[in-house]
């Protein structure tokens, strides 16, 4: 079998002859098939199987024929090694019982070591880089959407106690960036020196921060942590839902690919971030419960803004839900292919 | 006591010698006075006792001296009498035990008569037009809102039932947004007849759909409902959460006033929305559980964009919530008002 890396073309705005497609959550409960798995296995549990884990990952790239896979894993699975008690509830999301309310409690987390820490990651990298026929996307959190958790105890919709520490305790808060900055530069140099070929940073909740607080108090970390991954060699995908504000900032980063979310049109989001990114997005998911003929007019659409300009890859503007039809993923993807080679065959 | 309508004049672009501020939520469970309250009364029973609700209504006015009421209510009251069966649980929000699923039940929804249907609200806005010292602001939800809450049948955070009818059954979501459009423009018509000086449309939720979506499954109907209410002779504010990337459809609206989520900086809205409009807005409701001196700075920041040009309301980018300290509400108000005396008297 031949490598597809139709993925990493269109983000160097190479020539393909298809828009490369992958979905946030590609592995997950909208499938059957993991759902079985979890039957048995918690996700933390399937992340400390390598071979379970690779085959997870796997499973979408074979169901669907998308063009890259991600790595299975939670961005909290790192951040236990800190020393932070984390478990991932189902229904609920991940649970911290002993938050972060002090600078000495930001002090008593450790430097992560990744081949100590997280050998089953590493481990299920390696194997997928053997078996996968497309690029490998390593992930991590980025700092503010992990620091919301270990603020907040868990899963949060206001992110009150957060920001509250940002505003009054500003050491506590940057302590806690830097520690979280140092992770994630780790942890991704050690996911891509293990077989990733790309890295996403998911700010998932950052778009609850103004303008101006995300320029005071994440920018600097952010600006930092794609300095320090400055020179690994692949691509760095930055995406955080509900970002269409921030994007003006996003644009001084050193990232390859901007992850658009799908609020904002594709076209916006060029004028906003200029020519020299990849975008990636940003069909919004709930179309994928809606009658194939106005799904593929919405995703037609939006590869027909995403290829006015090199450098392209077709995703959602949020991660896949349990609702979705498994058909219908693989009905868009096939109709992402077909159509987007239809349109690049007539250049 | 002589009446201030500084509030009116500063939407009017008239002169003023301080800028008015309200708060979204002013009246709510951050107050001492209110929590009493609400030991003996659910939110609906208080909007059954005029004398109680005018009461509730008018407290934040007195504790902070604020610039303008808000009626004591719910977005969910003129729903229920068109056959909703909602109930607004605590610590929940509104759940609707009879959820719109087809056009049949759209079809059963009859047309809002306040007079008949809402007494009690006309009775306090009546009450409340006596006792005010300072305008009367009545409210109702948006079409999308409280379409959302009668598609999902409670809150939600994805709003997949209601974007599945909208993508899947267009004819029923027109329909429904022709009832819910109808319903607001009587009930708006209604509340001023009866003593409102300016009104506030609630988009709470609009935020979630990109700008396509709006443009295709909302917009008309609020142009629609603008337009119906065109003649009111009073200041029309549309609000919602999250809503930065919508704000250049807005502009095509019959609105007096855009309100403005903390997220775009009011320098940003007004580049967007032009110089057309007062706006209102926008200070992140967290920052008044920071320091004083941070929340000052913040609010002075916002003053001061505000009045770049004629026409600024402040207010919170979102609304007031239970954990705020009662005291940092009447000291932001304070300050407010003695620092843009200040400004305006540099003039």
């Amino acid at each position: 079998m031949t490598f597809n890396d139709t993925f990493l073309r269109s983000i160097r705005k190479e020539s393909i002859d298809h828009v490369p497609v992958w979905y946030m959550r590609q592995a997950g409960r909208y499938q059957k098939e993991y759902l079985k798995i979890k039957e048995k296995y918690s996700l933390m549990q399937i992340c400390e199987i390598p071979d379970l884990c690779a085959e997870v990952t796997i499973s979408p790239v074979r169901q669907h024929n998308v063009d890259a896979a991600i790595l299975y894993s939670d961005i909290m699975i790192p951040v236990k090694p800190l020393g932070v008690n984390v478990d991932i509830v189902a229904g609920i999301g991940p649970v911290i019982d002993n938050p972060i309310r002090s600078l000495a409690d930001v002090q008593a987390l450790r430097p992560l070591e990744p081949d100590n820490d997280l050998p089953a990651t590493l481990e299920t990298i390696r194997i997928l880089k053997k078996e996968l026929n497309v690029p490998l996307i390593g992930f991590a959190g980025a700092p503010f959407t992990l620091a919301s958790y270990m603020v907040e105890g868990g899963p949060s919709r206001e992110y009150h106690k957060t920001k509250k520490m940002m505003y009054s305790q500003p050491d506590i808060w940057q302590a806690l960036m830097d520690k979280l900055g140092d992770m994630i530069i780790t942890y991704m140099k050690s996911q891509v020196a293990n077989g990733c070929a790309a890295i996403q940073i998911f700010d998932s909740w950052i778009g609850a921060l103004s303008q101006d607080d995300y320029r005071r108090y994440v920018f600097p970390t952010m600006k930092r942590i794609f300095e320090g991954l400055k020179d690994l060699g692949v691509p760095k995908i930055y995406f955080g839902a509900n970002t269409g504000h921030l994007l003006d900032q996003w644009k001084e980063l050193d990232i390859e690919v901007v992850g658009v979310d799908w609020r904002i049109g594709l076209d916006r989001a060029r004028t906003i971030v200029g020519d020299k990114f990849a975008l990636q997005g940003n069909l919004d998911p709930v179309y994928l419960l809606a009658p194939y003929d106005v799904l593929e007019a919405e995703a037609a659409k939006i590869i027909d803004q995403g290829l006015k300009q090199p450098g392209f890859v077709f995703n959602l503007g949020h991660g896949l839900f349990p609702d979705v039809p498994e058909a219908a993923v693989t009905h868009l993807t096939q109709f992402i292919h077909d159509y987007s080679k239809r349109r690049l065959s007539e250049r």
